[in-house]
């Protein structure tokens, strides 16, 4: 700044402290649930389509392997049992079922400050997955994750304004018993954050001693059957077309239990699922809406997310590949057939086939959540932090996704158009009138903080700027944002007679 | 692979086989001017208010510093020169000049191979802009771009397939006369691409020999004409609302020579055009349909390219930003008005306001590329190697670059819906008859070419076979393939013959 510009030096100072001033919720520029759907992969004639080719795969093909309590449930519904083995599903049931299905699903927090509306287009990002890694960025290493890792995880998330929601994303490895390995990724995630969790039990046996769990640290049942803030992802089906039986004995129990639950088909295209993008969308799409006959025949409207969560195959080897267009392509045509049915749901986007937090991973991770969120997908799962296709897990890629999604969320948010945005007044008086520009005018500079989204990490410096401050790297700023974050204390905390309490009852991994 | 599975062997040995071979140019999965147009940020009001808005400041604001040749030319059509100087425009001129304009360019290659058709939402990214730094990755520093650097990210531009197109990226700041410069601008880039070449010229009075060398490179005057490889970057206004004097002269010069233009309109939305998305898009549209008439009014039907051409800004600090969501709608909202115009159209998308090629870079590249790719933008320019907000070129960033817009190339590409691609036979096959997986299918395998886009650069090994192969760092694999490319002769340089006579009549300043 020197002395020959005092009005523009006034002009920066003024919007520099006007920056600085915290924003109003009201005014802030992006935030949960925006609504997407400007972006549609399909059209009505592809998406109908779909639809009749998934009617017709239940009908004639139907799903496999159902435990005996779901083969009554369904066949007491009106599915057909085989002699196959196979439960086919009538067109009538299917749109029977479409019916009574919960359209509009509340997520809770557990704090009431962060609950999510699914229904619509309505976009929201956050983790998910079972990295079984940690990566390392000092040493580039992939080591096995551990509970502390999963509640670190829990307590970044919960400070990054972007990431809307924490699904488990990682496997606590260092506990060897399931149970007590769900029952701590619980206490984990709970302990990390106060925003909706996401878990998946293992077996049917553990859900009474989580939904204890869960009833102690809501205040009782009655506390959390009014606003259960952990959802159950249910890996229903092994694909193709068959029920995964442990996994749907779990999810009976769940929805006893008054947990929402996500209805999750993760066929691998070309491997699991057919190769091309429509035939994966197929087969998810029919093997969801066997999840959803499934749950309305237990419980009419209970809370399901249609999960149809198909992956990309690089074909040449035969591995998981998530960072490709045809992810992207994948995801987004899902989330149009969930507008198509009016079911909320998700799937995956926003992982990368990268090891590293590397500019591969900022274009892979990029693609598919600008893609998932201009769809309006309800629930955008594996949004940040992931890496190696699924493998692993990082939190310094975590806490760079924030700034990611940010710039994603502010694409969903789209074009305003009005009279003032539009602007004629504007310019006639900057042209006509004015000084020939438009900085420091009140216009641009009443929209400063409500129009735009400004990076907390990424970089906007100049280059002389940028070597005046030593060249700053972007990981070395997310790993100095990780570590401010966890050196101080997680606001999500349990008070400490719950803890006690907590402890008391259950084998509880993390230290005090 | 073990001896246990001789099966799966088989069918990864015949999958790396199928992948070894080269592709036909019929099946390869993407290429130069793919359709767009599946994402729509604006709705058909708003375009139509956009469009009123325009043609309101055109008849009422109009603009200023118009050259006396385009006073003359202007008011002949029928364009009102007020007291005040500025020309202002009549609904009925704008109108008429929009049918007379031309509605499907073809800019040629100079080789014939690569030539571009543009219409409609087809799609072709290449690289454009003005830096004066080269970015060093290996140091980190910024220093003063040449035009052996220039040549070099022409020659690599060359080998890059998602590259269609070679605008001048950065400027030789080495050769301080601007006329030598214009001259071995065009020098540097047409002997190191046969891509269609996009340059700037400085000086209308450096025109003339500008094209006597086109002439020489294309074998005369008449052949030039026939397919102008080569075309020119018109900044022909100074936003905002006025005429860039000595630009359009240099246009009037270069319509005279045959070369097709891109009108470019470059405000920066919050300095010089409205902060807001729709107000900057207002004022581009109107600047260029000022254009139009002006091209048109001169040569009807001469193919200029709509270049609205809008930036974003920081507006705490008054920089320009180009990585933002903001940015990507800019450049996507252009986009929806060319088509609504029916214009052949180009915008800005793909740069960075990272120094490095990082993950920052990647996610900013990857967020407007695929949009601007998906709502079908003509020409995408500055899509690759662009860093600091323009101001920094990085060779391998560009090599990056190609993996990066690929997978876009991918996305935009889109999803079949079809009897084949719904693949309800083959899910009843494999579930009902078969293996109960779709690996190794015929359906698959005769798929795995034509539907999927491998990356070149991007890794997608297993985090055991990566830490194997010794964790190789993309940047390095970057820089190799940079040097691979760099080392060979370019495929595009002149003949002996050729160059002996651009030397003679010209300075050349690369070495022989």
């Amino acid at each position: 700044m020197n002395a020959q510009s005092p009005r523009r030096s006034g002009g920066r100072s003024a919007r520099r402290a006007a920056r600085a001033a915290p924003l109003a919720q009201d005014i802030r520029p992006i935030r949960a649930g925006m609504e997407g759907g400007q972006y549609k992969p399909l059209t009505d004639s592809d998406m109908m389509r779909i639809h009749e080719t998934a009617l017709d795969a239940l009908e004639q093909i139907g799903l496999a392997d159902a435990p005996q309590s779901g083969i009554d449930i369904l066949t007491a519904a009106g599915a057909l049992l085989g002699e196959d083995g196979r439960l086919r599903f009538p067109r009538a049931l299917v749109e029977d079922m479409l019916a009574k299905a919960c359209k509009t699903i509340s997520l809770a927090s557990r704090d009431g400050t962060h609950d999510l509306q699914l229904s619509g287009n309505r976009v929201h990002f956050g983790t998910a997955g079972a990295a079984v890694h940690m990566v390392d960025i000092d040493t580039e290493d992939y080591r096995d994750s551990t509970i502390q890792d999963l509640h670190d995880a829990a307590r970044i998330a919960d400070q990054l304004d972007n990431i809307h929601f924490l699904q488990r994303p990682m496997v606590a490895r260092d506990i060897k018993d399931n149970k007590e390995m769900d029952l701590n990724t619980i206490y984990a995630c709970c302990s990390g954050t106060t925003k909706h969790v996401g878990v998946s039990f293992t077996e049917p046996s553990f859900v009474p001693d989580a939904l204890e769990m869960l009833h102690m640290i809501a205040g009782g049942e009655d506390a959390w059957r009014a606003r259960p803030f952990v959802s159950n992802t249910n890996c229903f089906v092994v694909p193709p077309m068959k029920f995964a039986t442990e996994s749907c004995e779990v999810m009976e129990a769940c929805i006893q239990g008054g947990m929402p639950i996500l209805l999750l088909s993760a066929g691998m295209a070309g491997a699991t699922a057919p190769s091309t993008i429509a035939g994966a969308i197929v087969q998810a799409t029919a093997e969801c809406l066997a999840g959803i006959v499934y749950v309305n025949a237990i419980s009419p409207g209970h809370p399901a997310i249609c999960g149809t969560w198909p992956f990309g195959l690089d074909l040449r080897s035969g591995a998981m590949s998530v960072g490709s267009g045809e992810q992207a392509l994948l995801s987004a045509g899902c989330a149009q057939m969930h507008k198509f049915y009016g079911l909320p749901g998700g799937a995956a986007a926003g992982a990368s086939d990268s090891k590293l937090p590397d500019m591969q991973a900022g274009w892979e991770q990029m693609c598919s959540n600008v893609m998932a969120g201009l769809s309006g997908l309800n629930m955008v799962y594996e949004a940040a932090g992931m890496h190696a296709s699924l493998l692993g897990f990082c939190h310094e890629s975590l806490i760079l996704g924030d700034d990611l999604i940010g710039q994603a969320l502010r694409s969903v948010r789209g074009i305003e158009v009005d009279e003032e945005t539009l602007a004629l007044e504007q310019i006639r008086d900057v042209c006509l009138n004015g000084p020939g520009h438009y900085l420091g005018t009140d216009s641009t500079l009443s929209r400063m903080q409500k129009d735009h989204v400004y990076p907390t990490l990424g970089d906007r410096t100049s280059p002389k700027e940028w070597a005046e401050l030593g060249k700053p790297n972007l990981l070395e700023k997310a790993k100095s944002r990780k570590e401010q974050i966890l050196s101080q204390a997680s606001a999500a905390r349990f008070s400490p007679d719950l803890d006690q309490a907590l402890r008391a009852r259950f084998k509880i991994h993390l230290p005090h």
